[in-house]
């Protein structure tokens, strides 16, 4: 699986290719649409997300609810694009049209976003040229491939789940939901107003949001991911660029304002003996091999091992606050206070959502890169098949 | 720039291919020694690595001490191999011998290495067959290539140092190396027993790995690497997975027993508003456009601002413990205590160097990349003239 | 540059997303639909061109007229879509459906085409599953991110042009054409009716296109791409997968049915000694290295020289033909007579047009990949440079 | 299946990696000897073919004789680097010896080969630089790598053989080989002096080598590369960088001296009607679905068939003359009569032993990439059933 996403925040629309999906899965906008809103949801976020209602268009590469095996594109069109063709218009200006006269140009960059430096990049010095394409907008069309890859692992008996264990400094008590299964913690997820497992930390994180946002400021957290049901035996240790936990850490850091990702007990790794850090190998009849922990979070020389993917990200604060940063206008060299372009105080939860399709996005790729995967019913059969090998090892 | 690794670790030799380097480079196989010597010291290793004693051989793409733009091959001679010929004999088994007379067999795997899992995904029933591949030996090859990357940054005037910040839950303090050059972080470090920058942390380190090697234990720590120099603007925030962050996280995790990796204040960054997560910018006729601090470790929108780059791993404890784990023989399915087969208390130092190289690697490979460089003399002056470009944006 | 193309024949529309352009190039959708005119005409088209009659629309990437460095997506909508949105429909099929209801299911496989080995290798029974992708309305939009490509080059002073040298064994006189300008060429080859250089073999192959069309068969050809102004040493010899002799070809035999690929005289240096294949070396002060003669058409050693590219493609005949072939249908294992799904007799001036874009196509990626290409006005200044230095070598 | 060549033509080795081979693969070093020494051999080859004598090591990825699934490493020791060290010497020059001293300099580049165009890429003022990595040399190491994969595709029950069809204007009749089995084919090239399968053309081939090198002129020539044995449905139409064509024509192309690749009739189809191009389709019990005849040589739609791939490439001959080509001194810019580096003056029979090697690994590659091959027994058994479901398609 291969793809590419497209599109500017107050664009037309944006745009995403799949390449290397199975034919015969089962594949339609609802499925897709359900994951989008959840996206725009979460307490914390502004006025935009209501004017979003994101909406994919499916536009190549399924017939009938059935992918064909060729790729597939999904669109978002933008509902507010009419108000800006003047401004985002594709065509060359008209000889009655000065550069000068476009509104919503930007000269003053914002610390913490790409602004500058992708100013610099590309000769921008409208940058909204940089702007509109750095935007966590983009993330609409990560969580749409994910849904994708989530029906897939979705038909291989493969679950995700993601949850909100951080805002600011309120950290979720794991024994809230160590011991529930996946489809009781996303039923929870779903229906807490952070995406959090924890009703007694959401409670303080929601105080915590609303109390940032009176301060005109934001906060950032940490998000959970969890996979459950992958064979073992996905990555490889062979050569460095086929390890899972490169390939799962390099996609989590390509969201936008992820700064780290640890797997299992991760950074407390660093704290504790070896004794405390790794997982124990037993076997039955009925189970096979299995751990009798999860410290290593699934992964162990680079492969999974058939227990739960735990992996988390941390993503920074929006940086864009009422209480503003100080930074320089291209133009005249001044100092100035940086503009607000968007307002959330806390993007945690969606960044959950998107955290999660991503992660997802990133396990289907590689089972469709080591599975024959031409049709989705030939890859059930192959993975059975296997599955039922790896038990009697 | 492309590279691949290969070997076993009790094979006859390491090999490594690195293709797309720039002609009239200077690379002598003096340069990667003394950088292999430093991954085999700190305090908290074992006896293997005096055997070690590892020097590389070039065999292409040098002539006269520089590059020609052809691949550069290097070459690791296992000393040890005269002694492992029988075990690990590359041709088919004579007739008289028989599988089962192979020594050293391995049939029961050892929990937090590849052994169990690997063994299933290649179908070895003799599990060194895994462990001799999966070795952090392999590491050697990812420190000399990161020799040859660090040469390459060093002529663009790109320094890198990687120093230990912690080891089992004993913390670095920060201001004791916050206002030191990179030279000189460099030289303190050099001269540490435990590769740190705080000769007091140091020297409770020391003791901790005094202590967990009498108890038979091990311990896991957090390195931290620091890139200074970079022009601004590597990297990109375009497309998902052209991010710079994405990029170093994915190539750190790619180390043997890395766990985690975060930039800049990392995941402290779920704990503070977002006020006192981001860099102000400033600007001034010397130094055209900075920022005030470096929370965000060097990295906005993707991309590389021009301030150092800071990224930390987190390495699990060495999983091979005198006090034994539990595991299963894959033959007899019966629980065993698992084996030693190596015994360094601590390789946190040693990954340290691992780090610094990889991340080299990474980031050489990025600026290779996006400019030119089909000669060393060519790209030095695009860096030049960039780095005008920018400051004069 | 990276780019996919997706769409069924008779879906919605074709869409297309380009990766890795600089900014600030000058690009609109007139000078992407005057292209794509080109390839619908040309004799021995028949009445879907004249459906067809494509139009682009630019959804992503451009501003004002000027690239953004931001993906570019390309959209081609299918005016005839509202006559197919029941057979070809994305969202799955009503209740009150069944899929034996569905018009224009095809289970008998054209031999040429791709129906019998898609059908297998994506387990689709109804062979329309397969056709809808493999047909070669998918050319469009390899034109359309030709003529991307050929903007980007043009803005680069490099032009090209594709003619039909042969149809159906009528082979053009190259003295007709050997000393023109490639801007007389492309005129002369824009008026003629078969794309063609030589007036009189046109003459002839538009008369044997007319009698095979009588006849119910089908002709194929050969078609020349000359790319001139290409700056010498694109392309490597240092590695297999860098010469960009294998690029190029690999990229015309990605064209639907080009069956055949040769530079300079190809085929013919199997016919002549050493001595009358290669070309002489010259220098003057003022064109600084040439060379005497092109015979090796404008590659050496897996490098462009500096001279014109010539690249030659051999298209088979269209395999849909009104005299029919014999193949099996797959449910009954029937033998037939192979149905007729499209009627051209002859698509060889059309897949000129196509071969000139996709060969544009890739010269500009191995362009983009060995500069510095972030901004349109940085790369073509380091062109200049680059060409002035080897112009002084 | 991923892989690097690398070494210069007088350096001390030639090296290769081979990444991804499934484990449990027979492999040892005599496999690949037999093949490098069918590359030194043939009609037409000068002197330095005796001193190589090409052994090669294998020091990585195999034990007792099989693949581990880890990177195998291939190297080729060059006996003659005894004689090179003072002129390709690694280590810089000591302070004792200037660069104007080093013997066998080069400043006057050869017509047809990399020299000239390397030199400006790279930078290098002495052209040996360019053509020790430039030379066909580097054959050994793809000749090294293709027998490995044909051992993967024999494992398979796929067999490959080529041969020579044409040695200046000397072209074989197809009749004298048509209805050979590949074995039969095999043994026949395999006894050929210039690895012909048309006895009578053989001699005529022979003499006109003769001829041509007593004139100091070269020969080129065309060969033909034959794969039987692969399953349909290898590679695809729904992405244009996956059609097997483009595979296997960029494949021949990125090998020294090769202009021109075709498929089946190849150019040949530019001269006959549709009618007479295609292949009818046909089915019986017995053999699933087969088509009556193979003129496109293999390949539908970007797929195999499951017919005989058929390809052939054209090679120019040597540059490398006795009566010499015209060229400059990039030194002093005087014209100069050519320097003769090497004398073969025929070298197509052993290209014909690249060529098959080439385009084995390419198919090889595209199995692996294709079907999940981590062992040898389990891809087998996926074949198995793969063929067996397309039989009763």
């Amino acid at each position: 699986m291969r793809f590419f996403t497209a599109g500017e925040s107050h664009g037309p629309q944006l745009t995403a290719i799949i390449e290397g999906l199975p034919a015969q899965m089962p594949l339609t906008a609802e499925m897709i649409n359900k994951e989008l809103k959840r996206r725009q949801g979460g307490h914390g976020r502004g006025r935009r997300m209501q004017i979003e209602k994101d909406q994919v268009l499916i536009t190549s590469g399924v017939r009938h609810g059935k992918t064909l095996g060729s790729p597939v594109t999904l669109t978002v069109v933008n509902d507010d694009w009419k108000h800006w063709t003047g401004i985002m218009g594709i065509e060359p200006l008209g000889d009655d049209v000065s550069p000068e006269d476009i509104k919503r140009q930007i000269t003053r960059p914002r610390p913490g976003h790409a602004d500058l430096v992708g100013g610099m990049k590309y000769g921008h010095r409208d940058l909204r040229n940089v702007l509109e394409r750095s935007s966590a907008r983009e993330t609409t069309m990560r969580v749409a491939i994910g849904a994708v890859a989530k029906q897939f692992l979705h038909e291989l008996g493969i679950q995700t789940v993601a949850h909100v264990t951080e805002i600011g400094g309120i950290i979720t008590d794991e024994s809230a939901y160590a011991n529930l299964s996946i489809e009781e913690l996303r039923t929870i997820v779903e229906n807490n107003p952070v995406y959090c497992a924890d009703e007694q930390a959401s409670v303080k994180m929601v105080a915590a949001i609303d109390e940032i946002k009176g301060r005109g400021d934001t906060l950032g957290g940490v998000v959970e991911v969890v996979i459950e049901g992958c064979p073992p035996g996905i990555g490889s240790y062979v050569q460095f660029d086929r390890k899972m936990d490169g390939k799962l850490a390099g996609a989590m850091m390509s969201i936008n304002a992820f700064k780290g990702v640890e797997f299992g007990l991760g950074f407390g790794m660093a704290k504790v003996p070896g004794s405390e850090v790794h997982d124990e190998i037993a076997w039955s009849e009925e189970r096979g091999y299995y751990r009798k922990s999860n410290r290593l979070g699934g992964l162990e020389g680079g492969m999974t091992t058939g227990m739960p993917i735990v992996v988390r990200g941390v993503m920074k604060p929006i940086p864009t606050l009422y209480k503003p940063l100080e930074s320089v206008d291209i133009d005249t060299k001044e100092a100035f206070a940086a503009t607000i372009e968007r307002s959330d105080p806390c993007a945690v939860p969606a960044a959950s959502v998107v955290a999660e399709h991503v992660i997802a996005t990133e396990m289907a790729k590689a089972i469709m890169d080591e599975f024959r995967c031409d049709t989705m019913e030939g890859l059930k059969e192959e993975i059975t098949k296997y599955r039922q090998y790896v038990k009697e090892f």
